[in-house]
């Protein structure tokens, strides 16, 4: 058995939007009775916030957030991380611990690295959940249920500091999974940034069509659920491309050869198409058996 | 109002998969009073499909469920549809009319020209409808209800079995929507097949990834519905790359220079991104407003 941790006892979170707000609801739905601090650049949101019980104290600046707080957690959009962090570290307790739920996680630790005063208690994080629709509105106390929560520490990451993150994220009914950032960054390249891109390009490729005003109304289930994700916020996927390129634009390349070789065999009516068709069903049949709280 | 026509009184169903099984399910919730003849390949699909209510009368040959029908509805496989029509001519009544459900319908129009007695009483239809679960299990009454349903008349189609036909699936609860046979092909390539082909390819460049073991564990909703249409039937998707090739060919074409097109911004770290993600989430967003049954 893992060592038990001290509990936290005030825990600042740093953006309020969907993945905030749903962190607090989280913490209080899973037994959280500490205080919650919150800051949001948006007074409103921040409001909202506190009205969803998603926190108990709202604070106008970064500083007042963290102070005395012995958890921070960063879920502000990607790009405000460098201006929140450069507020807030003045005013950090010593021991505090600072966790983020960026989808990218190798710009998030560099930037921890000149950032946070103590970055050996810096932990990064992604919990792998999330929704299209954004914002405070849509947050939920379950939002992290049963999702993995990926945690990359790198050499000098203090053990305690990952054990007490870790131990959070299993109270909220999340499995942590530890891996490397780099590899992180490669693995949600793989299986979340480029069903984005492939979401947004078949979006744009249907709108911009000539015949789009009359094939718009046949659109149905298909069309929805393959370009859902495009209906997400459109600042979050310009973030991801910016700070997770080069690993995105294997997984694209990937994507564009795989495609191009079905086109061929399209033409070529190629006998093997169904075999190829029955793969990729039996792949994505055998994934989801393994994920059945999706 | 539109003329009220004499009610069918004999339907028969070719092929009792998740698409015949729904109608005949649907015709029943509907309040079809007459009788349900079913035909399937397999004898064991059609005696479920008569457990599940969907016929009343199993066929073990196409002769003996047309035999008397003034409606047959084909609703097998595209491919065994020739073979369907062989064997039925023969046995048609007269006045009888006959429509199809396939997804493409040049083609079958083409089929019907030759192999359907009377030409003039084939309406080519496609609900627009339909699972990533095929099957007789997977059949249910409700799989029409609000759905687009594609007619598609040619100049010689029999008024009386367009007006019919088209009273029949408003009867379901479906929206009939007439269109030239070649609008739709290249309408349901777009929103429709290419839609398949690009999760098929997403299945496939994830799963052959050196990294997707240990990326799959991370991969969540996004990938799980980006990928959804993935999991369809493999066959159909190998009829529809057969039997609408030119138009997919060119969805596919546009789609591939619309994602070279978002990695060559990415590359270049283009200002304009951000609006091109906007433009996609506002473009589906905007779709999805017009279909709220959806």
């Amino acid at each position: 058995m893992e060592p038990s941790s001290p509990p936290f006892t005030r825990i600042a979170i740093m953006g309020l939007g969907l993945m905030g707000a749903s962190l607090g609801m989280a913490l209080r739905s899973g037994g959280f009775d500490g205080t919650i601090a919150g800051y949001d650049a948006q007074v409103e949101v921040a409001r909202r916030a506190r009205e969803r019980g998603a926190m108990d104290e709202p604070c106008v600046t970064p500083a007042a957030a963290v102070a005395g707080a012995d958890l921070v957690v960063l879920a502000t959009p990607i790009s405000v991380i460098p201006a929140v962090m450069a507020g807030m570290a003045p005013h950090l307790a010593p021991d505090a611990i600072v966790t983020d739920l960026a989808s990218v996680k190798q710009q998030i630790i560099q930037w921890a690295e000149r950032g946070i005063p103590s970055p050996e208690r810096f932990v990064g994080g992604h919990p792998m959940a999330g929704s299209e629709s954004g914002g405070v509105e849509s947050a939920r106390a379950d939002l992290y249920a049963g999702c993995a929560w990926c945690l990359t520490p790198v050499a000098h990451t203090s053990p305690m500091a990952l054990r007490r993150v870790s131990q959070l994220t299993s109270m909220l009914g999340a499995s942590p999974m530890v891996l490397d950032p780099a590899a992180h960054d490669e693995a949600v390249a793989l299986v979340s940034h480029l069903p984005r891109l492939v979401a947004v390009a078949l979006a744009l490729t249907a709108s911009r069509s000539a015949i789009w005003s009359r094939a718009a109304p046949l659109a149905a289930g298909g069309f929805r659920d393959t370009t859902r994700v495009a209906s997400g916020d459109s600042g979050m996927l310009r973030d991801i491309c910016a700070t997770n390129r080069a690993a995105l634009l294997a997984t694209v390349d990937a994507y564009l050869e795989t495609l191009r070789t079905l086109r061929a065999d399209i033409v070529a009516g190629a006998p093997t198409l169904p075999e190829t068709f029955a793969e990729a069903k039996y792949a994505r049949d055998d994934w989801l058996t393994t994920r059945d709280h999706l």
